[in-house]
């Protein structure tokens, strides 16, 4: 065993990190060692460390946080070079990549059932790096706010393209949450029944999957894509990020009906937009993303991943009146990483900034200090 | 003028009815005159006849209720001969009919570019018999509580298969409430993303519609449709149609979970319907439909059609987590007749018992008794 | 090793079959021995034997033909018995049980990638019961003409219906490979874009495949079906199947134009049907079946598995004009022997006498016999 | 009656034009003038000119050919001011339209029960523009190849965004034929089962509606576009459009075979595109495009307007194996005008210089020319 050691932030209890030296991995036949480039900050990361409902029931301490993570590979399994790289490619030392933070069993009913948007959901034996992959089981480093990563066998690995800056690389993740947009195209784009190129969409909520679902609309041909979010220095940059045709600041519309009637108005013929995408993670951005629907739209609701608390619709007017179709959309499937990373090319190709949604960088020691904040967009670890 | 006299009962405002006499109508070149066989009593008329919200904001007054109709063409005009017959075939006087009970301008934006089932939401200028068709301008009878029923150019009329009983046509409407069912099957259903044949289906209501949506899951292949509602004689009824596989009544399990839990063991794996047809038409079903759907299913709302309150629910447990494609229903497209009498042949062949739904006959005269009363499968008037 | 010996049916080359006996297999921790019941005689395996194209691009010889398979479970390893059992049981000695001809790897970029009834056409290290899996291999027992089969890890398994009878479950496979019936209802099937139930179909094909289409068709909520086909003893079969609205013999109309008009003639209002299923395996039935089609209907091509010729078609006449959505079919997935039990455990609720389909039994000696042969309906090796 | 008098170039029989003066229409309630900006010379206007199959089944002599129309609105009664703005506004004197060149009856069985993409296809006493409405009856001019157009009610008219050129306006009609890339999205394209934003497109074809399709799938998200066409003049400005990512010229590679692998090595993973629009309109189009897509994908066949010829396909390899989803595409809804108003202006915000596509400008004595030349992309009649 190597005498290197492997400084990480672990958290032992809900609201606590400590930083903790782990011996580093010796590697076996099937698995990869990572040199971490990268890690972001998720939302869930957060959400994760408070221990709001239901994270007590998965998550197991003591826990290395992460799952938004980018590195160099420094070591890999022979098995595990030909299995892990799913697009096809041979993974060698060298290879900077990404990866997707669940690893699926494949022979419970439900990875055998559901199509793999949903096994991601539902299988019974998932395990996720930065989530429920405890450290107390050796080789120990299954989270990204570390200086290291183990890759177990059945981890979806993605060569990251050699153009795609860091900065950028560390968003797949974030842009695999926004697939959504790209199921909402379902019930026949043609007849206005599903999301498809010339409709309108909204998003609500600025921060980054807010952020890249509006990119992701754009990019697959909306019309108009038109931003509903708060915090002055987000929808600062949300507007150099140069993809929507409007951006309202909740602030200067504090009035729900007036706001909602402004936002209606930015809509071809003013009956809101052909598909919603809730991002905004509270609960309260659903009757609001709902007021802006126009019937027979689409809702995508993708924020509320963890349980931020209730709230009262109308059967009638939410959604039979409505005409809606309303997907809830749990997680992402594995998949999904292929279309973020060429949504992502596409995106430098038309010069949009992506890179600009990584406004905060913090080392492993300042892991507790960047979970207790929430005054940026997108803040990453960099050990 | 012919001076013969026909009677009707007519909503003069708000939970008052009156008998009123009308002159027989002359008929004009593009519509038809029609003897009155049977009108279906509606939820719906009731939730009118009380002015429930958003009734008041569409009934005119004074106003013959009915739009569950069918009847014989006792004289029609050339033009109407032709174009009312949306099977292709010429109508002629004698033949036994039923009629969707909107017209839609086909003009308008809304008619022009949603498909002909957010039409029948969206209309501008839409007319329906029974609701916003008062009976003050002339020929006056513009609803089915009454002895004829004049109808009006774009009319969508249906011929009715000889071999069916009125007790069976009557239910036309119902049928074509339930178009939902056939909705549901969009999303793909190879891979358990929509409904489709060898699935289970559960209907949260006990009235028509939920019965009636029943036998349409049934007839579309469903492994297993279970039936959860109330009320004895209901239930009762339910069993006689025999196309349910178990039919729960909440006032045996009248605790919320304790009745999940039991209609969920009434599921293949115990991890609930990938179709839920909420048909009950009250707040509190929502809820409990989303608790019997299995993560990843489908959802259709059809019950609440006028205002009867507000629900709570969990943005992370109800839409999020549970994966689900929900599909807000808003009347059903023109359409729909021609799949609703489909249906209803199907169920005759398959010696499905539909007349007994209609449990209860009333003249015009009972009309307003008729409308107070709510201890009935489907009661129809008969002049 | 058990001096108990296996007598199978070998094909040693193109259009040879030889009778010899294997050693009875040593069970692993990870398979399983089953006691063949019964194994169907697919038209495939007559392609197979006779070396058609592209038979001889897949097939390893010495090979055990036979992949329509059940049987009872003999012996079975301790992880097999967890792992197989695709429904959730645990399998056990004495199951009785039918198996997914295919095991897919689960791990190249078709298998991660493409959904699951694409992952059963493109796996690139697939292995198949009777069709690439040698004998010469251990445990030999890799097909269905034998006296047992020996079941690899990675097989999917499903517990028969107890009170299903072994001629009818036999039928599992010809079943699922008419999941395309299910797969035409994807267009979004409420405007008359995919099939849905109320609609009509056409079966083209006489043989197993075209006869369980035709019941799948039924079970779905078709309002008519239509068999076209020819063979007398199969129509006669067709005919006491009894769910065919009409059988048309093909040796009746001889003349392509005459039939054709004839059949569109039982299709409401004369335009052709909703949803063509092409089952006949022969080149000339495609256009067939589009002259039968709709404008604007599905058509599923699921009979030309391997190369019987090629056709001449009209891309004017036979596909933009005719406004088609064209769905072909390779294989179907293993989940779907899961909606072909359901679909045979609802026919026989309705009284569908689906074991006589069955019409012929030979024992292991007589299979050369039966590969030659080509009068019967559906037949089966019965050790 | 004005004593003014109109120009029009006039198909007095097939391969036949000559220039004919008719009165100034007199102005009805329903109607529209239109003072012409310009046409569009349409490939089936060639096909129409030279009566080939099925043109002598419709065309109506005599004929004012021109279908792609743009002009200024001279005057207009009152009740078409209202009814034939499809996007809500009110038309008046000055406005700058372009409009569908089919009248749909809306009262057919087609009309009112197909999804209007396929009313377009099936109405009954659909008229059209330059095809069947022939200036044989008063007020004469219903074809583009004029100074003025009359237009009858039942026609949908757009309004013309004021900062669109002309040269981009009159290309409406021809990215409206391009709807087939947004129908390709209808098979759920999550599961790489139809085609979305991340994924790649073969266009064949190099004429003004490939370009068009290959920019439409640009806007809507895809990763690469590929362009397989001939003609020199053509594939340089297919250049100068700049979204294609690879330009092939047949003629570089006239051999089948080495084109297709060529092709094919330009595609992810060399398995083909997930989705190939077959452009050409030429028959041997369609067996190019097979081969070009990946197993599994979506082809569109929107070329082949009129009849050109046969192919041969195989069905086993090109339709089974290949496990195709092909969407026949006949003619484009009214509806897909809005969609390719909002596509176009898209691309002029992308910088993509439509306007290059129309090459050739020719007035009405010159329409016979133009007619029988084809060495450019777009020719368009000036009056």
């Amino acid at each position: 065993m190597s005498i290197k050691k492997v400084k990480a932030a672990v958290m032992t209890e809900f609201k606590k990190i400590e930083i903790q030296n782990f011996p580093y991995p010796e590697l076996r036949e099937d698995g990869a060692i990572i040199k971490m480039i990268m890690c972001g900050i998720c939302g869930t990361d957060k959400h994760l460390f408070e221990g709001r409902h239901p994270a007590p029931l998965f998550v197991k301490f003591p826990l290395i946080l992460g799952h938004e993570n980018i590195g160099i590979i420094e070591d890999i399994g022979n098995s595990a070079a030909i299995k892990m790289g799913v697009q096809g490619d041979r993974l060698k030392r060298g290879d900077r990549v990404t990866w997707y933070a669940g690893i699926l069993c494949g022979e419970c009913y439900h990875c055998r059932f559901l199509p793999s948007n949903h096994a991601a959901t539902l299988c019974l034996n998932a395990k996720g790096y930065g989530q429920n992959l405890s450290c107390v089981e050796e080789p120990h480093l299954f989270g990204g706010y570390a200086e290291y990563c183990y890759l177990l066998p059945g981890t979806w690995v993605y060569k990251i393209p050699d153009d795609m800056p860091d900065e950028v690389a560390v968003l797949t993740d974030v842009f695999a949450a926004t697939i959504g947009v790209r199921k909402a195209m379902m019930p026949y784009p043609v007849l206005k029944e599903g999301f498809g190129p010339g409709d309108t969409a909204i998003i609500v909520g600025s921060g980054p999957i807010g952020i890249a679902a509006g990119i992701t609309a754009r990019i697959s041909g909306a019309y108009k894509v038109i931003l509903v979010g708060k915090i002055k220095e987000r929808l600062k940059i949300a507007e150099e990020i140069g993809v929507f045709d409007h951006i309202v600041d909740i602030d200067e519309y504090p009035d729900f009906w007036e706001r909602s009637l402004y936002v209606l108005s930015l809509t071809p013929r003013n009956v809101g937009a052909d598909l919603v995408v809730e991002c905004a993670g509270v609960p309260e951005a659903v009757p609001e993303g709902l007021a802006l629907l126009r019937r027979g739209g689409v809702f995508v609701e993708l924020g509320n991943f963890l349980d931020t608390g209730n709230i009262t619709i109308n059967p009638f007017s939410d959604l039979c009146f409505k005409d809606v179709i309303l997907i809830g959309q749990w997680s992402c499937p594995p998949q999904s990483f292929d279309v973020a990373l060429k949504i992502m090319e596409l995106s430098m190709k038309r010069g949009i900034p992506l890179a600009k949604l990584v406004t905060h960088k913090f080392n492993i020691e300042e892991a507790e200090i960047a979970l207790h904040r929430a005054d940026y967009m997108k803040g990453v670890i960099v050990p």
